[in-house]
């Protein structure tokens, strides 16, 4: 039977489990993308490792979102990830070079390979014929040690594009066409495959506006084909050469079936709060707005931005409407400079930003209260803006730049009457500016290895854990009822995040809201640890690993609860914190706070079954808690964290 | 006897006092200009005067400090200020529209006109003839209610120019030599005034950076003639009409004289943490640094952004430099797109930031812990940058970006050697892009009548001031020592700033730093008011009007200390805080704090003599205060306020 381009991918890429949906496999990752809001620690991690070189064939550092510097933390973070990378063999993509995903595409995307990203959007590059996921700070740093990624085998979800698109209507129309069908959740557990005829007028920027919000349905990721359209992309970055074709065999069939035909689609808008919250324009048509923004990721592309210069070209934008335009790298910024293009945009009103993700991540450019912004970002969730209870639309740059001269939402087939105007197609031009100079390559690994990291004063090495001792008597720390979530843990917010590539200082924080107390008690059995008691769906929430390396660096060696929730009992996992499970709620009830835990022939009683005993010295009883921990898991566990596992096997080799 | 150009100016703008130095002079003011971090207040002063229409022949408003926008407070500033504008008939410059000095002086500066500014560097429209000065909030609403401005009359200091600048040498420089010949308080009570041969190869834009950074010498304001190359500034503006010739009588004089040969002069820096803190860039060449800095008001013009261009072109800066390039102003971005310069700086690795003050005013751009930047900006006081502990210089264009290029301080001249390069000695177009169309102007008055101004949460009205009552008896809420500052009366920094349109709520934290509880005790008397009492020197340090205006909100009523700083006093009086001074120490040792004083027939004392008594009703004594005021003074404390006083001339005419 013949196979689509997803199962291609994974199939080139298998090394561990079967291609069934739902089954665990092992995908071997030949490309990473980090972020710098992210990716300071995985280069800490990467550094705890201790192996001197990424393992992969090509590892990018982008710096795009902390652009904004306040103060000494986020250019402190931008020159440790220069020095990281330099150390590490990883190439460094300078602030004000632009959005980490279509620059990678530009630069090093390549279809039949595979890419891991600590960054949601990372699904973009699928645009090109790649298999591109979105995943934690660790599985990067992982997949820079060579590791393969783990999933759960999506099933493939086919999207049958006929027809061409109408005037005034653009790829962003048809993700949230996508998102109007299915929201949110409807992607989840499925690799989205777009094929067919449709896909003959959609360029490989407009692929990664509809692969980048695959994201917003929840998708594992999504693939394109790569095409002629495809080679015709990579030649015009100068890289034809690493151009290979990648269809679905004739006869591939899909888990799931979808058609769009692109000649009925109209402009679509997401209201707020949520991506999947879309009806058309003209629902919500002539309602006034403060803001029209054009940029980011979800709108990359040349065309993107010559589209909304075109529309707005000789005219001003309406006199209370602030027309934020993000360039999203320095080589739009110069094609956009050598075509005109800015310059319309400059001249109609158009405030002109760095390069970068800026406020799509809610640095700078919030919208005024109770007002309107119009938006070609891919995400509108409360308060992502900055500005808390905000108004947030997600639209097409034609939307945007028409409503930008009108002040109010508008369907931009209406500029056909109000301006005469004719809808001005834009295309990327046949020859393309290519600036390579602000991505810089790695030295040598002979050079490297006589770098030093650069470490501000906010960026600290991660400890290191110990392995599991074989037992232990500990006071519970604090006990606590159903549904802690992550945040309860460890809270983030402007106040804390800060201390994100810092945890000593961040620690300080973990369990705040919960109790005040809970730090200072830490510190007075730090060094023979401590254990915690909770209820259900512990650990709720955001996947923040800080919410298990922090308390762990606290002390904590175990935690007993009634269930936890799914990535959080991973993170505890992986970093060492032994995650048991009470047989019965009798013993969760008998626990108090304070009482001292004593767990012996640990590591005997996890490797060989999985129950562990343990006896509450205060109270004079004894429970049976269990673990469900997977091999991998259980060595993890045992040697401290995921990271000492691996660093001992490179030790080793 | 002759006249020079700066008593020209005063003379044809006196009102009262004659023009001896030292004696008070009041000044009609034909214009304002206010930014918005002192905008807002300016506005609602303005309101609360009940005046339906500025006074002057131009007013205008600029948006260009805080244009990062983390949540909803700085864009409901801008569109409360875009509404005050409207309703008060002032020319409102939009977010992204540039620095307010440079666009003033292109769209707005007039030869023999005045202007007065809420920005310290106001007096850059000095560079064309005008007296400009800088002031505080209420004096500029004051100017917009057609009062005329009170000062000292300056000395005259005449500075001649001879010779012409060598290759690589500016008019940062020239400014650069000056603080380091006199230091940053040389041209206290001193207008300057630039005069000579010299001028001749000097372009507006370049005696613009002259006179901005006479702030920096602590100087009243800094004139320069009127001539042909203002003529030509203004064609190239589309307002030659604007024009008219002021220069110096043949047998002017002036109060001090100095001399600077250009020709003698080299590239110069301004070491940390001071502008005065000048050496050649020689002294310090070979500096690694992480940041060059080029824009701001300080090197605002085409040629400083066209210079750095033509140095870095075809080259890139080095890989852990920052480049930071801020566009003076929409115009500006514009003319340099047109004529390929922003290609340049964008290629060769700038990151190229919104039009605005960015950086300068520490909004972004901070550097990275214990690194340099070299920055073309005005100031570098310390931690301004936004990094405590910065090391902030100052240079030129030409030397920020020779050391943009090899990553340390390098005196430009030595790029003859490295790249065997000659000096660019660039020029302004002769045909420029001129862009007025982000400079909205108001509409008329009748169609403003039915405007409404646009108050976001943040922005409220200032309170009504009542008169001085005849009679209080009011118990002293707090009672000080000596040399207590503005800070501790009124704190800034940025979780109280962000108040400053919101005198109830700033209030809340008036003597937080002194006394945690003061806020709460004066709400239990605050319909019948309290007395401040403290020791000498109360009040120094700056000038921040909400150290009289959050107290006065909160009933402070009377002040009585052993003596006052200058500025704080005024502001006192400005908004009818009685400030009086103990006759005698013993009368300060006696009172307690939670003494009751009584104070009667204080109207008539106050109209009638400088003596008041006080009876302390806890103590049984009686001592005697006294006060200084003015009969200008003693209006607006019987009043409540000035605001009180206008308000009362308005509605009477």
């Amino acid at each position: 039977m013949g196979k689509n381009v997803a199962e291609k991918l994974i199939d080139s890429h298998l090394e561990g489990g079967t291609m069934q949906p739902g089954e665990e496999i092992e995908l071997k990752m030949d490309q990473t993308l980090t972020q710098d809001a992210t990716g300071t620690m995985v280069m800490l991690e990467f550094e705890a490792m201790g192996i001197p070189r990424v393992q992969t064939e090509v590892s990018a550092q982008y710096v795009d979102h902390n652009l904004i510097q306040s103060d000494y933390k986020n250019p402190d973070d931008h020159l440790f990830l220069r020095s990281a990378c330099k150390k590490f063999g990883v190439h460094y993509s300078r602030p004000g070079n632009g959005v980490s995903h279509p620059v990678h595409q530009e630069r090093f995307g390549k279809p039949g390979k595979t890419l891991i990203g600590s960054d949601s959007h990372t699904p973009a590059a699928g645009a090109i014929g790649m298999l591109a996921i979105g995943a934690g700070g660790l599985d990067v740093a992982m997949a820079m040690a060579g590791k393969p990624y783990t999933i759960n085998m999506p099933e493939v979800w086919g999207v049958e594009l006929t027809g061409e698109l109408p005037d005034w209507v653009s790829a962003k129309d048809v993700i949230l066409e996508m998102l109007r069908r299915h929201d949110v959740d409807g992607g989840v557990n499925r690799i989205i495959e777009y094929y067919g005829p449709g896909l003959d007028n959609l360029s490989c920027m407009d692929r990664h506006v509809i692969a980048n919000m695959g994201t917003e349905l929840g998708a594992t990721s999504t693939v394109f084909p790569s095409d002629d359209e495809v080679k015709r992309f990579l030649r015009s970055q100068n890289r034809e050469d690493d151009w290979s074709e990648l269809k679905a065999d004739p006869d591939a069939t899909y888990d799931v079936h979808e058609e769009i035909d692109l000649s009925t689609l109209q402009p679509m808008i997401a209201k707020p709060s949520s991506p999947g919250n879309v009806v058309p324009v003209r629902e919500v048509e002539g309602k006034e707005i403060y803001q029209s923004y054009v940029g980011s990721s979800a709108n990359p592309g040349f065309r993107d931005f010559a589209s909304a210069a075109e529309i707005v070209d000789g005219k001003q934008v309406h006199d209370r409407v602030s027309f934020d335009v993000n360039p999203t790298s320095r080589q739009i910024l110069e094609n956009l400079m050598n075509s005109g293009h800015l310059q319309m945009l400059t001249r109609a009103g158009g405030r002109i930003h760095q390069a970068g993700c800026n406020g799509c991540i809610g640095m700078g450019q919030a919208p005024a209260t109770g007002q309107i912004a119009l938006r070609t970002v891919p995400r509108n969730f409360p308060g992502r803006s900055g500005t808390k209870e905000d108004a947030v639309y997600l639209v097409s740059p034609e939307t945007a730049a028409a409503s930008a001269l009108t002040g109010k939402i508008t369907d931009p087939r209406d500029l056909e009457d109000i301006y005469g105007m004719s809808y001005p197609n834009a295309k990327e031009p046949e020859d393309i500016i290519v600036n390579t100079d602000q991505l810089v390559a790695p030295p040598s690994e002979e050079e490297a290895k006589h770098l030093e990291l650069e470490k501000g004063p906010n960026v600290v090495s991660l400890p290191e854990f110990e392995p599991l001792p074989d037992a232990m008597e500990v006071p519970v720390l604090l006990k606590m009822g159903d549904d802690i979530s992550t945040d309860e843990i460890m809270p983030a917010g402007s106040r804390i995040l800060p201390f994100r590539s810092n945890i000593p200082k961040i620690s300080e924080f973990v369990f705040e809201q919960v109790d005040e107390e809970f730090f200072e008690r830490s510190q007075a059995v730090k060094d023979t640890g401590h254990a915690i008691v909770a209820g259900t769906n512990y650990g709720q929430g955001s996947s923040r690993e800080h919410a298990a390396i922090a308390p762990r660096w606290l002390g904590t060696r175990v935690k007993i609860v009634k269930s936890f929730a799914r990535i959080h009992r991973q993170n505890l996992a992986n970093f060492g914190i032994l995650p048991l499970l009470f047989q019965d709620d009798a013993a969760y009830e008998s626990i108090d706070q304070g009482d001292t835990l004593k767990l012996t022939g640990l590591r005997d009683a996890i490797q060989n079954g999985n129950e562990v005993e343990v006896e509450n010295v205060t109270k004079g009883e004894t429970y049976v808690a269990e673990h469900d921990l997977s091999s991998r898991e259980i060595d993890m566990v045992l040697e401290g964290s995921q990271i000492g596992v691996v660093k001992k096997e490179f030790a080793a080799a």
